[in-house]
């Protein structure tokens, strides 16, 4: 176990009233008694606050007046000491304090140590330590609770439950096989085996199922809107976002922070391809014919096609239509409040089952016919976060594959009639590939790889 | 004074470990305690820390997990009840948390409502609430030393006590004016004010004098490069930008930030003039001519000149010594490295007593004396934040400049022979004025232009 006092900045780096510098480790307290001039920390209650200033030890000049907060492990956030220095906001002045706090023996925390280290002291499991990251980094409130619920251990305690299952059943016929002196035991333990693994197999079925929801609930929907000039197209992005809440991430790591958007249509959150994306799909086919414009679109998980109820269906169109087909895709015939030149049934055969709306986006109808086709063709109509345990995790959502698999060929094996301890072998690495989700048979470079995706301080 | 509870997020917007939603007033506990799940609020000693969860009313589900710090009137920032949520960073979660604590009665604060409140309440007067924003805004440790000290209360300490001379000036003689059946009454009166009124101007006068070092420290220095094309600008540059701790600020109150590149010179902030602009320069003085480019270039508080070691003067490079002419300019002569072909004497002549400097900036050479003349030029060597009390704010520099013209108004009329009770009114006017920097004297609507340049939170 890592014994050594690590320290960051914890607030999003900008100007703001407060920032502030988080330690923990073994000298938190001690470290920060040393700069600090105010009450002795050392004597101090666990869980209060003080009021005081902190030290240039260069200088000897006040550096910074603050609010320190002083935590005693265990109850902390990463079960060790825990001392957080709440300083007026503004860079030059937090990072003189992250300084000063350096110079006196703690070390710069890596991204993510301080969740690592609540994992490593057995605080939270894996899936959770990942949960406050997707919480972190939720763009709509659907997403937040399902990272909430999975913080939570919800997902966590089913995980657990599956394994014991798993595990029962090993334990079980290992005990049937070292005593095989008995009547049908044999057939006993089949039948078992047979029962418990398709009942877990069904489990993870269920939360694989719902995993593309909880996935866009947590990354956003890949959006493009297309179709040829003049239908409306840009019309329609900006109903989307003034309809609903615009919701704008800068992405850091970057010099100049590239700025995305979402818009959160009935808690699915769109991510819209940027104008320049969108001018290009207006002669996309044309440019690189329709093969090649697939994989371009192929690439959206949304495609919001527009045409013109007051033209007739052209060429273009047609070529577009076969661009997407076998895509997710939405109709959008706009225009309804001129005349109609448009022939609506070649495009409802043209659009085969995806569904086709019919908006005026200038009078500002059949939005709201838009949105509900949105949210149906991602989640069969309104969606409820309440009993569902969401799998949102890209990593989850592999191992959860993986053990299904590895369950498969252990109920295959015993339809073939083969032995039990070889089926056995099938059955463990399921147990085994689904605490990985949870970190209990993770190894430490998977740990360590997960923790860098976080963002420092946390 | 105002009664109600304010709240707002008091750390950066962006994705970070922590952030903070901030209440103060009357019912920041009760609030709170209506909306949070773990110990009762109500009962818990002033500043302790509490782990809890917020629940959402309207789904009455968990919506964040949260460290609460609870401080109790008058011991605050704002001498009002004040409690601070911690939650997870993340922008969906640090909003929904906003959102239920404003369902729950609180009202979003104004921007700097927080800092105003510990004004109204007499914690810290008006120069020390400014002080914080330039603490927070600081682009260097000079800056955020000087802003500290003004925080600290050495600038009101000061003006107090110029203000409390001038009073004790005026009240002793009015005394002196209602017994006049005294002996030399007149003249020791006269005497008196003759005496503390100088005093007290000396100080204002010192006081500005290193005013506009105070200001440079928290504003920076407008720097040009200019010179014909080639000879070693954007070298200078980078040599400039990489040599120092390059301070990129972000703007805020823009869709898009604005970003601004600091470069920290010896303590020296220089705010550098982008590249756009240097490219202007270099025939600004064809373009616009002599007259029109000085107006452009005299809105640079400082020009670094760049000329070439290797070619003999030009007409171009006097007309823009024509164009610099009586500004704050330094003279550096480039590419050393090279064979000499450049009048030095004649560029010393032209340059009259402003610095020249040589440099190799390919060879990396002069830099350190061009750093050492940057210096000088504003601060006369080394800068020393360490016992002058600077005025950094351009409001509290226009109030001592109006506050030493009332004075040397009083000092003339009494050189003049004016009655006493004449003097005595720009005496008290002078008072007003150094009044205005602390607050005592301010306007309600000056107070609320100033609080509102705050940022949100604080």
């Amino acid at each position: 176990m890592e014994t050594d006092t690590i320290t960051a900045i914890s607030t999003p780096i900008g100007e703001g009233a407060i920032a502030i510098v988080r330690l923990s480790g073994p000298e938190a307290i001690s470290i920060t008694n040393q700069l600090y001039k105010g009450k002795d920390l050392g004597e101090v209650d666990s869980h209060t606050i003080h009021y005081g200033k902190i030290i240039d030890p260069e200088t000897e000049e006040v550096a910074e007046e603050v609010m320190v907060s002083v935590m005693r492990a265990p109850k902390t956030f990463t079960r060790e000491d825990v001392v957080e220095i709440n300083c007026h906001g503004g860079m030059v002045s937090v990072n003189r304090v992250l300084e000063i706090v350096l110079s006196k023996g703690a070390r710069l925390a890596e991204p993510g140590e301080f969740t690592k280290r609540a994992f490593l002291h057995g605080r939270i499991d894996l899936s959770q330590a990942e949960a406050v990251m997707d919480l972190i980094r939720a763009k709509t409130d659907k997403a937040m609770s399902v990272a909430l619920k999975q913080m939570d251990g919800r997902l966590s305690g089913l995980i657990q439950r599956l394994r014991q299952e798993l595990l029962e059943t090993v334990a079980h016929v290992e005990v049937n096989i070292d005593y095989p002196e008995y009547d049908d035991v044999e057939e006993m333990s089949h039948e078992m085996m047979r029962q418990k693994t398709k009942e877990v197999n069904k489990e993870i079925e269920n939360l694989l199922e719902v995993a593309k929801q909880g996935k866009i609930l947590r990354e956003g929907l890949a959006t493009a809107i297309i179709g040829r000039p003049n239908v409306g197209k840009s019309s329609l992005m900006n109903a989307l976002v003034q309809e609903n809440k615009a919701i704008v991430t800068e992405i850091p790591g970057t010099t100049r922070d590239i700025i995305e958007e979402y818009v959160n249509v009935r808690g699915v959150p769109l991510r819209l391809v940027d104008t320049a994306g969108i001018r290009e799909t207006e002669d996309i086919v044309e440019k690189i014919g329709v093969e090649r414009s697939r994989q371009v679109l192929k690439e959206s998980d949304l495609i919001l096609y527009v045409l013109n109820y007051n033209e007739a269906l052209t060429d273009e169109d047609r070529k577009l239509f076969e661009a997407i087909q076998g895509l997710e895709y939405i109709v959008i015939i706009n225009k309804t409040d001129l005349e109609q030149k448009l022939d609506l049934n070649e495009v409802r055969n043209l659009a085969e089952n995806n569904p086709v709306v019919t908006t005026s986006l200038i009078e500002e109808e059949g939005i709201n016919e838009l949105e509900a086709a949105i949210a149906k063709t991602f989640f069969a109509g309104d969606i409820d976060t309440g009993d569902l345990t969401y799998v949102s995790n890209v990593r989850h959502i592999q191992l959860l594959k993986q053990a299904k698999q590895a369950l498969e060929d252990a109920v295959n094996g015993l339809e073939m009639g083969m032995p039990l301890d070889i089926v056995q072998i099938d059955v463990t690495r399921t147990w085994e590939f689904l605490g990985e989700i949870i970190g209990d048979t993770a190894s430490d470079s998977l740990i360590d790889q997960l923790f860098s995706q976080f963002c420092l301080g946390k």
